[in-house]
């Protein structure tokens, strides 16, 4: 019986996400309600950016390509004006992680989106399109994902979302084009030397990759549904399947065209003919390592990744939970002592959490740093704060991007010993005032647990006032020893230009 | 029945071994004949140079410590004049670790005594001095084992030959007594700021010690030494022995000597008197952080460490191989790929061995760098030669020099892409060369396996004229491949300054 006073059932929330994916050959714009753990797409928008075409000798991206680079992005803008901060992710791949001077795009793109752009590493984005293809496809058993972009290939084998094998290789259809087709010739000794630097890259995971088998090989880029499309309409496969013959005959009706200019196939799209024959000696090269007979195509990439990756966030499947798990258990944290740094480390946050304008996220990273800060010991014990710190920076975290990696390596660098100056004042002006604040709360908690104790101490009282922070004296077991500490780290602070008081009890 | 061509029962073999212990405080000399598993000691020498009292506020040596130590060298030379290749060592501790000139003054001692110095890492330290110890004590049961040294104080439990517990904390009678004593007074207040910072560093391993907890604490260390000669005469302990109650009366007598120079104590050496007040202070933080009641003199020590771990180099006890096994188990090194890379490059390195007058001792760093070449890996696929790198060359490796994990380090960091010009050329000229070339070999022996094949390949013919080299190309599953691999590395050496001919089979 439902009373008059009952509420109409509740709909399901629903979310709002949107993605936007900086590729080397294009860009992607997916926005979309998330719903019952569904996507539903609001608007999807691609450009031909061609960014690593735009990579000079130096790694330099020159100023043209950035210009056409922000053009696109200002034109994506609108669709993602009104998404809820913390609803969208902007996601680099390739050619910004080669670019020398891809800080200065990205200043200007997050000006522009009004968000956060990252960087990510090549592993990361191979996880993120497994996300995206894994959701798109229905069918169990394992299987082979292939994703060919303008400057890195993507390799993943798994079974339903879970990846067993990740790897990126740097080979695309754009920066391929640029090493083998220079000239804008095609012909079969240049297709050749192209699929023998495919198969050299290839050569790293071949075996590997074999050993693991699969069941169903799915590729999920441009290259390789412009490949599907070409090889239907020449009626050499059914539609959305790469078969081995069609793709040799494909190969065969490209060195006819011998230049890229004159490249011009039915199923083919303009935009895509003058980088088609590079990614075409990738493909190749891939049908020959792995001794496929056919490959099909299945939508839903990076950005569908990036998109069910955020729906999941601060969710027990958050995979950036797993990795951290991993790094504790590869280096033999001290579990303990690293949980009681982070429950002192919450304590003081709490304290000067208003005064300092820390979220949820900013706490979440606190704590993250506290469960790695003895990492480094792994590898010594003199300098561990700077080995723990090249571990968080240079390791393949999933669901992690740059900057996150970036900030739990700064806090980690920073927890001992002097306040490594140099290494704040490279960081992103945006994120100096708050990335300090961090390390600092981090620096006391590590101090107040020194002596390892088996339950984090009662956290002292801590007052802030504008950067200053006034410490009142714990007791405790030994005042002494904390004091000398807690002195040094007054010096510490001092040098590095912070003031820390401590006050007593 | 004993014929009369028998010969008569052979000696056993008799090896004279050497090692110089360039410490903070003292540089001692030992030289002893190895037989039966024994030393017999043929020389002793030992002179208070105080390096870690000459570095100055840059952590620089200056010049006259840098002549104190020379001259000192100059008096041992003639010790270890006639001691064979390889059976002398000289290892430098914290002040050499410390100092940023250490270099000009390793060369010149390395010239004077015309044998490599190598600087140790303190848990390396730690391990040759309970080695050195352990071989001291008959007494069965765990053990822990102190040494306060002029900038370092170690602190090792074990039992037998095996220590569990290894750590360098950055402590010593010489660099405290500039921090805590540099005015040269002695009251209560600097013995105790300096106790305090001694707990300070004792509070990273006070507990985790306890935990583990020993039977029968033992120092080894002139500090200590002097402490019990000093406690004996004054009656307040047994000879040999640091009493609690004898500690505490020795520290308010030093107190009462008021300055440094005034420091006049039966028992005591006149050139020990200045640090001796510093070391008091540290071992009175270690009796107070361990809650000890007594301490045991015992003799042996780093030299004597040398000593042992040089007699049982090479051998399958070996410690180098067991630190090599922990990487390798820590960073899950794919042992088969490692193997093959490791047969390959013996096989290359034997056939230009002689044109390259390489020792043993170099095939067998070669094999190593093979079995660790991948270890980065597991850090993050891309850059992993830097990873490995990163981690050789930080690592505390037991059984390992710094230049002998410089070497390795350096053979990861080469083993892959550009050849690394400005790496090896920051190395000590007297290697340039043999590193370069073990790295040539390293890097074609990885190609030739690069398609990580079950089995090595037969290895190709390979010959050196000077530093130019020619290979015969193999056949094989896919010479083109092989090929493609090939003529990049002959670019990739021919950057560096090297010449690789590819000759046709």
């Amino acid at each position: 019986m439902t009373s008059p006073a009952d509420p109409a059932p509740t709909p399901p929330p629903t979310r709002r996400l949107a993605a936007i994916d900086l590729g080397s050959n294009s860009f992607h714009l997916l926005v979309a309600n998330y719903q019952e753990e569904r996507l539903q797409v609001v608007a999807r928008q691609g450009e031909k950016v061609q960014l690593a075409a735009g990579l000079d000798d130096e790694g330099l991206l020159d100023e043209a390509t950035m210009q056409r680079a922000l053009d696109c992005l200002a034109r994506f803008a609108p669709f993602v004006a009104d998404i809820a901060p913390g609803q969208l992710r902007v996601v680099g791949t390739n050619a910004l992680r080669d670019a020398a001077n891809s800080e200065a795009l990205i200043e200007r793109a997050e000006a522009l989106l009004g968000c956060r752009v990252e960087i990510i590493a090549g592993r990361e984005e191979a996880r993120l399109i497994y996300l995206g293809a894994a959701h798109a496809l229905a069918e169990e058993g394992r299987r082979l994902i292939v994703d060919i972009g303008g400057g890195s290939t993507e390799f993943i084998i798994g079974e339903r979302f879970e990846p067993q094998a990740l790897e990126s290789l740097r080979m695309g259809c754009v920066t391929f084009t640029r090493r083998f087709f220079d000239g804008g010739e095609i012909t079969e000794k240049r297709m050749r030397r192209a699929e023998l630097a495919a198969l050299s890259e290839l050569a790293n995971i071949r075996r590997h990759y074999l050993a693991l088998g699969w069941e169903d090989p799915v590729g999920s880029s441009g290259t390789i549904k412009a490949a599907a499309a070409v090889i239907h309409a020449a009626g050499d496969g059914p539609e959305g399947v790469i078969t081995r013959q069609g793709l040799t005959a494909l190969r065969e009706r490209l060195i006819k065209c011998k230049r890229l200019d004159r490249v011009s196939l039915e199923g083919l799209k303009p935009d895509r003919a003058r980088v088609f024959p590079a990614g075409i000696a990738v493909l190749g090269a891939i049908f020959e390592a792995f001794d496929l007979d056919q490959m099909r195509f299945a939508d839903g990439a990076l950005r569908e990744g990036v998109l069910y990756d955020m729906a999941g966030r601060n969710s027990p499947e958050d995979s950036r939970l797993k990795s951290l798990e991993l790094l504790e258990r590869r280096y033999g944290v001290d579990a303990r002592q690293a949980g009681n740094v982070a429950a002192t480390a919450g304590a003081l946050l709490g304290q000067v959490r208003d005064a300092w304008g820390l979220d949820d996220d900013q706490a979440r990273f606190l704590a993250w740093g506290a469960r790695l800060h003895e990492i480094g010991l792994a590898i010594s014990h003199s300098q561990f704060h700077r080995h723990g710190a090249y571990l968080l920076e240079h390791s393949d975290l999933a669901g992690f991007s740059r900057p996150e990696q970036r900030l739990l390596a700064f806090l980690v660098r920073a927890h001992r010993r002097k306040f490594p100056l140099r290494e704040w004042q490279a960081l992103p002006a945006s994120v100096h005032s708050s990335h300090a604040r961090l390390a600092r709360l981090l620096r006391l908690a590590v101090l107040l647990n020194h002596s390892r104790p088996e339950q984090p101490p009662a956290p002292p009282r801590l007052d802030a006032d504008g950067e200053a922070l006034r410490l009142t004296l714990p007791g405790g077991d030994d005042p002494m020893l904390l004091l000398t500490d807690l002195e040094q780290e007054c010096a510490y602070q001092q040098a590095a230009g912070f003031s820390l008081e401590l006050a007593p009890a």
